[in-house]
């Protein structure tokens, strides 16, 4: 039976649910988004700036006329006023839309605290492929960049702006880099390969204000006692979910600011989770596997996982709906030459939610000892009693793997015995005899014999 | 209350043990091996001699002066002549020596089934690091080599061989190269890369002689049809536990031809385990955690685990003795280029066990599609039922840590299930945002649906 499905977002989750959905029904499908751009690669924007090897819109993930030629019918450009939930409609300046599915994936848009001059001209955010585009046309002008927020993108782009030759300051408020997905004593590793690479970091220290060049254009930030030059000012303090949408509509908002979803990421209305509408990517909030508490995800990977199954359960019978469970948000930023990945908890997040952690910790190599070119790879395992609960490797390469192998891990369950009894494999050019997650785990049991 | 423990053999077995012991017992240490060297990195010589970057020697762990420090009497060049079991003591040309404990550490010599010609001048195996030092000076005169044997070594080696620039034909007599550890249609890419890489790769041929050359010095090579020119063979067709002396002594030798032990790793004898004898490493058989039966293991990752157990065992009381667990034998190997891995068993290993598979495939890539330098990631996955029970991955990079991830996952139990929800880590420069691991999950997943 052919029913309406309405997609609101055009990104990662909209367009996943999209495509999935006319391979495997016959409904019409309606894409409304806001944008001027079908699903890109967000993730991949910092590396598109940072290097000439590719452009911005090669992360483009289809032209748009494939999704036409699908037969979905797309949007673009078009906001959605109003969602009324009884009556199944969406109102939008193209009419009115009868839904019998209804999927919210409108993502997120930068969190910003003002700071005085964020209006200056040669100020941005790094969210949509617009952005990127303004910003390329800006770098060639630019010889001087400071990056405010040292997470994840903060981070990377730092990296790719200083390869392409600009000279970068980034910026952080609290004390280290990637807050919120290293501990202290790992991050200091990333930070020691920033300013290696000639990158000026600045942790601990606050934005003041960004200062007027040139007529309207940026000349400087003034952070602490300093003044910054730049000709460049890129604000990568995060993001927040986009749900002005849905709150309107009286769909439940939880208290991480996403959409509450159920691990069939149904939507909350009314006290009760609907079985016809979704919410999944960055405007939604899933339970974490280990504080079981709601947390956004911000991952492209995640976008994907989240639209399969909501892809599936618009195709389903209720009594069979996939679930997506809770989450360890593994993560990975790559930093020209140096890659630091985290999943499942930090030793600090679980300080702030009382759960008491031993971490055991390993500097290993790439390769073995006498083969040239191994390189160190740092790796700590964070233990709630014998129970692993967290990881972090940060190292040149080798880490997503090892990030995903303990993903897998913490989900199933794996306690010490599990990572001691693990078997890995070995060849020089690989790997060292003992692989360093081993070497990290037995750390930690020797601190269970003191 | 210190101890008298003698290890016989000098290689990672049981210099780890013996290293262990010094390191945690006041125990007297006697190691015995008929050996020159103390232990080395077996793995490292094929890449030792196909490149100039470093040098045979560099692959002996520590030098021998280390051990002695450490309070370890070594007699290297010393066989042992005689074990008696119930006196507890060793037999020498030393001396008769006394043991509250014994470690069987033998290791294994090459196994060659007899080819006309095989004893001639320029014929070599590569197991011991004198072989190594022998070949090493051989191939300064060498351009053209055959190596017999499509093993893990042999292609190792022809890879390396040909790196330096010797014109190299590899040989098998079987089907297809790395027949042990890859399914026929994962070997073929392996294949692809050799022979892409100028090896020549003759499979479903046997060798029928090796013919002289000048004076008692090998000229070629007979197989099938063709003569090879040839001015260095080196026959790589596998190895066998070197057990005369633990037969001779009454241990058992069970049907893989190794030391028969238990979980503790100790050795039987008049139908019981004994608690103060050990074997581990190419000599000793332990059981399969899929099929259940004996095998042999050769792995330096292996040894060192193996030799942790002993030395655990050997210091503490026996109701609480470590474990060897049943093996996965992982497997990485590295030809200049591409790494093929395995884990668990292989279609073909399965069929010979009558146990009924279905396996998932997937060709991925190590990057995101639009990044510069993405390289195809072959995987294929092997279920029994939805139980994962065997894994292969052949890609550039990436290989040993998957087949680390999905030893683990074996190992925990995992099923179809547990790897679809795998979540996995996505940055452009180091991964797709779906890894090919969950895309051959889900091809698995597809054949279940029909």
């Amino acid at each position: 039976m052919t029913q309406n499905v309405i997609i609101i977002g055009a990104g990662a989750v909209g367009m996943t649910v999209a495509t999935f959905l006319s391979r495997h029904t016959d409904h019409h499908i309606r894409v409304f988004s806001s944008d001027t751009h079908t699903a890109y690669s967000q993730c991949g924007m910092p590396f598109a700036l940072g290097s000439h090897l590719f452009n911005l819109t090669d992360l483009i993930v289809k032209p748009r006329r494939a999704f036409i030629d699908m037969g979905i019918d797309l949007h673009l450009r078009t906001t959605v006023n109003n969602i009324n939930v009884n009556n199944q409609k969406v109102i939008t300046k193209d009419g009115i839309f009868t839904y019998d599915f209804l999927v919210i994936a409108t993502g997120s848009i930068p969190f910003i605290s003002p700071i005085p001059g964020d209006d200056l001209d040669g100020v941005y955010t790094l969210h949509t492929l617009s952005d990127g585009m303004n910003i390329e046309k800006a770098l060639n002008n630019s010889t001087k960049a400071v990056i405010i927020g040292a997470g994840s993108k903060g981070s990377e782009l730092a990296a790719c702006l200083n390869k392409r030759g600009i000279k970068v300051t980034l910026i952080q408020s609290t004390s280290q880099v990637l807050p919120s997905i290293l501990d202290p004593d790992m991050a200091l590793i990333v930070r020691q390969h920033l300013t290696s690479q000639g990158i000026r970091v600045i942790t601990g220290t606050r934005v003041d204000h960004i200062n007027q060049g040139k007529g309207t254009h940026v000349g400087s930030v003034a952070a602490g006692k300093e003044i910054l030059p730049a000709d460049i000012v890129i604000i990568t303090t995060g993001v927040k979910p986009l749900v002005d949408l849905a709150k309107d509509a009286g769909f439940d908002i939880g208290p991480a600011g996403g959409i509450v979803t159920d691990k069939y990421l149904r939507v909350k209305y009314n006290g009760k989770f609907l079985n016809n509408v979704y919410a999944g990517g960055d405007c939604a909030q899933v339970k974490h596997l280990i504080t079981n508490i709601p947390v956004l995800i911000h991952s492209g990977a995640a976008a994907r996982r989240m639209a399969r199954v909501i892809g599936k359960n618009i195709t389903k019978k209720t009594s069979t709906l996939s679930t997506y469970p809770p989450t360890l948000h593994p993560n990975v930023v790559a930093m020209e030459g140096l890659t630091a990945g985290s999943v499942g908890i930090t030793s600090q997040t679980a300080s702030k939610h009382d759960i008491h952690v031993i971490s055991g910790s390993s500097k290993g190599y790439t390769k073995a000892g006498y083969y040239p070119g191994a390189r160190s790879l740092y790796i700590k395992l964070i233990f709630s009693d014998t129970r692993l609960v967290g990881a972090q490797v940060v190292a040149a390469e080798g880490v997503k793997e090892r990030i995903d192998a303990l993903s897998l891990a913490i989900r199933m369950g794996a306690v010490i015995d599990d990572l001691l009894r693990w078997e890995t494999s070995y060849a020089p050019p690989v790997s060292m005899v003992i692989d360093p997650v081993t070497l990290a785990a037995e750390d930690r049991q020797k601190k269970m014999w003191k």
